[in-house]
């Protein structure tokens, strides 16, 4: 029997990308519901038709752009063909183009990455019985995100998180539907980025020169194997603050403290005073604008402490030339709008994040703030300052999802609502998205996954989800419940909600 | 060159248990401070001498109590064989009396328990230089706990832990030199003991009946496993309260609750009023007798709920008739005094919940009280009151690890002193030890090690060390992180204390 469109996805269809599976038989009552983060526009029905994983296969329609060859959804075919049967240990019927009489279901979608995300939708509504069968229900789904920027950041420089876990956070983030990871790749405590231009960074500012380092063949693993399940990769190189691991392969960049007249022996930020700053800033972003292929580079400019370049007579007397007096707020702006120029000119649209704007508010209009500060009440203030300013935000305050608490504190990640502050219509949609920023005083491989999951889908079905259809933070608890023993299934060491069981518990060690 | 008695352990040496290893050569500066829980007394000097992993072998010293086929100590030698020497992939000579004319180490101990402690301790000492090669230090130890009884509960009734998961945490306890894994098998949401009597327990009353329960021989290897590296099993079949889950499996043993004169559905605590209740328990407390060979049970005892049994007009009878007016506190005490009886008669030693003793004083005298409600000031009058009725204590309360805050809450964990309450010399010999308790509202094997490891580390060094000695939480700090280190050197998930890193980082994903 021939039931075309039972599973349908995706807001718009142009090039007609849709994949063919085999779907017979009625029964059953799993809903859409079990898909996480909830879909916009849904219908189910409790007619379900067991799926064959020895039958099961994906093709492209005939009318599709995308073709066998296309390397991101025939990778994706493979990935999610053993996500939809994970007790299946035969190899799955994969690009065949035996014509199987049965049902199949079509996905369309405007991009290969939308098609992506469809699949993991797909993945989800599958579900096996007591005997193990595998069925899929009836289903209807037309499915957009609700912002189009939904980040998870990682510290790699507090803690060295070594490859496979980042990749593994990636497994798991294309399965809450994130889009990008905020690499939050240098700070004060190490420096593991391996530059080709200043191999001495890391040389002399990782943890250790060989073990503790991305290498360039790292960074591009990374950046593939993100890019084939949608995801982008956000670099981020924190200055001037935040960069006392810098100094220790590059000398003459920081600021020297002075105690009285003398120099300390201590460092401070990044030397603003200095040409030879600006041309090594300059070659340093040009290599990361080439090795990161994103469109946008997070240039970091919090927390600067002004207290070093105080003490410094030399920054003091650059201060008197360009005539800033004694407000270094200016210096701070000066530096940071010769760095934004520096990335502006390499073709990449800037992040930073909030202090930026206070310091300088006449930073290029298409720079992205990105708000990190405080309570509630605080960041709506911000966000209703900046957008009011015209600039783009991207929220990350609610969602420092390293503090962690005794409890249920995903409840108040799911909670936020993004756009409840004052401000137009205009000013809403320069909101582009949210950011779930894992901070790593006191995270590395041992405990990340645990930390960030489930709580991190949270925030994400936050992002995707339309906001009055999600509003119930109890009606989300079982589903995440059930999302969550899904990620444990995928081996994917996601901690539980509360008492309870999964029927796969994790069985790693 | 012949260098006997380097390092040495253990307080008393009736039986002269010792072991050979080869130790040659001086240099460096590696100290006993880099053991943890801190030994009682020591030196050490900075001499250092090389080990060779291809010539080292244990052996048991002549006039040694124990020789080869002693379980204990033969797999105690191939395992921290491995430990000692985690690069090296060859096999070590094992027990094999070839002697090799070069330096040699012995370990004196009474028991071999306390043999397997010393092992421990060895293995801390073992050093590797950037080369690869292994060294340890010229040492004099003397050693021995200051409490008996250092253990750790785990909640396997809230959420279920794979057997492999518990195993995992008994290594790691034995690293700690932990001594006591309480197994706080069933609670009211499971019950996941597969009895042999009453095997409808399990089958009604674990999350699943085949997927989710310990069998028999699961129980056998957790025991076996545990023995092997000196900890005992201490059971827990917690009652008359927290005993939801036995109902499903045992008609008419928990109580009915009434909704004004007709019974409501629900069910309160066990029943104490019927007969058939008593058989039950000393059936099932037979087995479980049986199946722990430990001397000590867990009875449990605790947060009794006296609402259901007012509502019950048989129990209302009963407490008349017993002449128990409407202190329910009095029925509490009659239904925890014949279970200590049925424990008594089955050679065993009961421990309870402090619960018990605010509602019945007269339990016999060797009974263990188990602290563990409230604040220090709370905690500190309890062991006052208790030990001043001659109660031997066990202390929880400062130590419930579940709970997690942001930040080095392990320095909570450390600076306890459970000596530090009002009573005299004869009181204070009444304290028999500690206990971490990680109940399971929020914990499974996905997050149980790093949540576990090493905060758990914290309360072994306060349980095992001198406290004078270990007065000092920020000297601990670099102590604890080294041994962190070494945990997950030894592939034990443990989380990080603080920005830093380890020389071998944790390698699993």
């Amino acid at each position: 029997m021939e039931t075309t469109g039972l599973v349908s996805f995706g807001r718009y269809t142009c090039s007609h990308l849709y994949f063919l599976l085999l779907i017979v038989l009625p029964l059953g009552q799993h809903t859409v519901e079990g898909v996480w983060p909830l879909p916009q526009i849904f219908t189910s029905s409790i007619e379900r038709y067991p799926l064959n994983p020895q039958a099961f296969y994906f093709g492209y329609g005939r009318q599709s752009a995308a073709q066998f060859g296309c390397s991101v959804l025939d990778a994706a075919f493979i990935r999610y063909y053993s996500l939809i049967f994970p007790d299946y240990t035969g190899n799955g019927v994969l690009h065949n183009n035996l014509s199987v009489s049965a049902g199949k279901a079509s996905l369309n979608a405007e991009t290969v990455w939308g098609a992506v995300r469809g699949l993991e939708t797909f993945s989800q509504l599958v579900y096996q019985d007591d005997f193990g069968s595998y069925f899929v229900n009836q289903t209807e789904i037309d499915d957009f995100p609700r912002f189009p920027f939904r980040g998870i950041l990682l510290d790699t420089s507090r803690h060295f998180i070594p490859v496979h876990a980042i990749l593994k956070t990636l497994d798991a983030m294309a399965y809450s539907k994130f889009n990008v990871f905020h690499w939050h790749i240098v700070d004060d405590p190490s420096f593991p980025y391996q530059s080709q231009t200043f191999p001495d960074l890391s040389r002399k500012g990782a943890f250790h020169p060989m073990t503790h380092i991305y290498t360039q063949s790292d960074v591009r693993r990374v950046i593939s194997h993100a890019r084939l399940r949608g995801i982008r990769v956000l670099p981020e190189f924190d200055s001037p603050g935040h960069t006392k691991s810098w100094g220790k392969g590059q000398s003459d960049l920081l600021t020297p403290c002075y105690s009285g007249s003398t120099p300390s022996g201590a460092f401070g930020p990044v030397n603003p005073a200095l040409p030879s700053t600006y041309q090594f800033m300059a070659t340093l972003l040009k290599e990361v604008s080439s090795v990161f292929p994103d469109s946008y580079i997070h240039l970091g400019g919090d927390e600067v402490n002004f207290s070093c370049w105080k003490s410094n007579p030399d920054v003091r007397a650059f201060m008197q030339k360009m005539g800033f007096g004694v407000d270094f707020t200016k210096l701070e702006a000066f530096y940071m709008e010769n760095i934004v120029n520096i990335t502006t000119f390499l073709n990449k649209t800037a992040i930073v994040w909030q202090d930026v704007f206070d310091y300088h508010e006449l930073i290029p209009k298409d720079t992205v703030l990105h708000i990190w500060k405080g309570s509630p009440a605080n960041y709506r203030k911000e966000l209703s300052r900046m957008t009011k300013a015209g600039m783009r935000v991207l929220l990350a305050a609610p969602w420092y999802i390293n503090h962690i608490s005794y409890g249920q504190d995903w409840r108040n990640y799911y909670t936020v609502q993004p756009l409840n502050f004052s401000g137009t219509a205009e000013q809403k949609k320069l909101v582009i998205g949210g950011e779930v920023c894992m901070w790593g005083e006191y995270v590395d491989a041992t405990n990340l996954t645990p930390r960030l999951w489930p709580r991190a889908s949270a925030a994400a079905e936050r992002l995707w989800s339309d906001e009055k259809q999600t509003s119930s933070v109890d009606k989300a608890f079982p589903r995440l419940q059930d999302f969550r023993c899904k990620l444990v299934r995928r081996g994917i060491r996601a901690e539980p909600l509360y008492v309870g069981h999964c029927k796969h518990e994790y069985q790693g060690v």
